[in-house]
This record gives structure tokens, C-alpha cells and sequence, in this order.
């Protein structure tokens, strides 16, 4: 090969491992990339609220929390498949809310025994994606106040560490069937 | 009209209302219809466990009992269009779940502050079709045991009574946001 022809070999072969980098961070689940903070999830990903239950939880302690958590598709299909670990491309939602007295229901039981989600929250995600999140187990961790904005930086580094506790690939709930 | 024409035009009259009423006696709403016991619901509606968040609950008292409430397409699109009655078709169900301390989250947060569902006791629902189940307020209510079977006739009968003295059309289940 001449050197001319050789130069233009190179730019192509170039052009093409570089098109494909971009293609790589293109986001690929429908929540956007922020290059700002890579190591969190910085959007609330699209329609989450109409996804399927996964399963509920309450925490006492200092949170007096009900939580319902949600999955993407890819997140239901690993669950109910028992694949672990899950599959880039899952999404958790866990939608939280106050755990309060329903005093309705408790005139009609008669009895004070009924517990029912308050306003809400916070809602948090993770999101699997192995190289993206490579450095924090796949999993990127999103905290959203109940107004739709992000958590402070303090918040969201609290949730690796404790989510690196966890029993099966860095999530806690297990699926209701 | 002569006799026998007569006698003709009355029998395709008749086979027509007949066959009216026969289309009219289809299960309309994805559960079959049972002659034997009309006024609840005895057959599992098809694919619940796919259907939408309503909300959460829990209840003390004697029940320790874990619930989500699922929607079909119907039921969401009138909880979030605050639509009431409900309109026919709308089916609303109620997993229960025993309400449990999960031993692995309490060893992770150092405090017995974690509450997760255990195994399901059992699954409820309410469908709504004004003329079929015009005795109990248009709503027909369904109690079914961990293994599936329907519950029994006391069981049943319960339902209607104390939804009766919920404030929002027989439902006591608000939407989560």
C-alpha cells in the first residue's frame, strides 16, 4: 500500500473505532447521560410509574416508609427468570412514600390497624449498565426529592455502600409472586 | 299474514332476542361467567399479576397482612382521571402477603426496622359490572386462596358488607401518586 493510500486507511479505521465509541455512550434505556456526574442516574427514567409491581416494603426506624418497587420489562423478565447477575439494560424504581394511619379505614374495622401510603417521598432508581456504572457493581444509583429533583451528592453516595451489602448482585427486594 | 307466516316471522323474532341474550351473557371483561354463583367473581381474572401500581397497604390488628393493589386498564385510567362511579369493566386486585421482618435488611441497617412480604395468603378482587352484580352496588368481589381455589361461601359474603362503607364508590384503596 502506497503511503497516501495507507494515511487514508488509518483515518477510515480511526473514523470507525470512534463512531463506534459514540455509538457506546449513546444512552441506550431511555434515561439521557450526564456527563457531569457518570456515576449517577441523573434523569428520571421515562413512564416508570406504569411499570410492573416487583414488590412492597415498609421500614420503620427513623423513615416510617411504604415503598412500592417497580420494574422495567427487562427488570420483570430477570425476576421472574431468577437471573442474576440481572441484565444491562434493567431498571428498579422504588416509589416511596409515608407510612400512615388510615383513619377511614380504621373507623370502618374499628380498630386502629390500617396503614396506608402518605405523600410521597423520594423516588430512587438503579440502573444496570456494566461499563457505564463499571465502578459501582453495573449499577447506577439515582434519588429524586418528591418535587422531580435530584438528590444532593451526599445523599446519593450513601447508596453503594449499602446496596454493596445486599445478597444478590446489590439488590435487597426480592420478587412477590 | 297468514298463519304459518305468522308462526315463521314469531320464531325469528324469538331466535333473535335469544341470541341477544346469549351475547349479552359473554364474559365481557376477561373472566367467565359462573350461573352457579353470580353475584361474586369464581374465576382468577387473566393476567393481573401484569397490571399497573394502584397503591400499597398494610394491616395490623389480627391480619399482619402485606397488600398491593394492581389495576387492569380500566381501573387506572379512572383512578387517574378521578372518575367515579368507576365505570363497568374496571377489575381492582388485592395481593396479600404475610407482613414480615426481613432478617437480611435488618442485619444490613443494624436496627429491626425492615418489613418485607412473606409468603401470599391471598388474592381479592373487585369487578365492576352494574348489571350483573346490581345487588352489591354494580361490584362483584372475588377471594381467592394461596393455591388458587376460590374461598368459601362465608367468606365471600363478607365482602360486600364492609366495602359497602367505603366512602368512594364501595373502594377504600386511594391512588398512590
Amino acid at each position: 500500500m502506497n503511503p497516501a493510500l495507507r494515511k487514508t486507511a488509518f483515518l477510515l479505521v480511526a473514523g470507525a473505532v470512534l463512531a463506534g465509541a459514540i455509538a457506546l455512550k449513546a444512552p441506550a434505556f431511555g434515561y439521557a447521560a450526564d456527563d457531569a456526574a457518570p456515576v449517577y442516574v441523573t434523569k428520571i427514567p421515562n413512564g416508570f410509574r406504569d411499570w410492573r409491581l416487583i414488590s412492597v416494603a415498609h421500614e420503620e426506624g427513623n423513615l416510617h416508609s411504604f415503598a412500592a418497587m417497580l420494574g422495567n420489562d427487562v427488570a420483570i423478565e430477570a425476576y421472574r427468570d431468577g437471573k442474576l447477575p440481572y441484565p444491562d439494560g434493567t431498571i428498579i424504581a422504588a416509589l416511596h412514600y409515608g407510612h400512615v394511619a388510615s383513619e377511614e379505614n380504621d373507623k370502618v374495622f374499628g380498630d386502629p390497624q390500617s396503614f396506608v401510603p402518605g405523600p410521597p417521598t423520594n423516588t430512587q432508581f438503579m440502573v444496570k449498565d456494566s461499563k457505564k456504572y463499571a465502578a459501582t457493581g453495573g449499577w447506577g444509583f439515582g434519588h429524586f426529592n418528591k418535587d422531580g429533583s435530584l438528590g444532593t451528592e451526599a445523599q446519593l453516595k450513601t447508596c453503594f455502600p449499602c446496596h454493596a451489602k445486599a445478597s444478590r448482585d446489590f439488590v435487597f427486594t426480592n420478587y412477590a409472586p
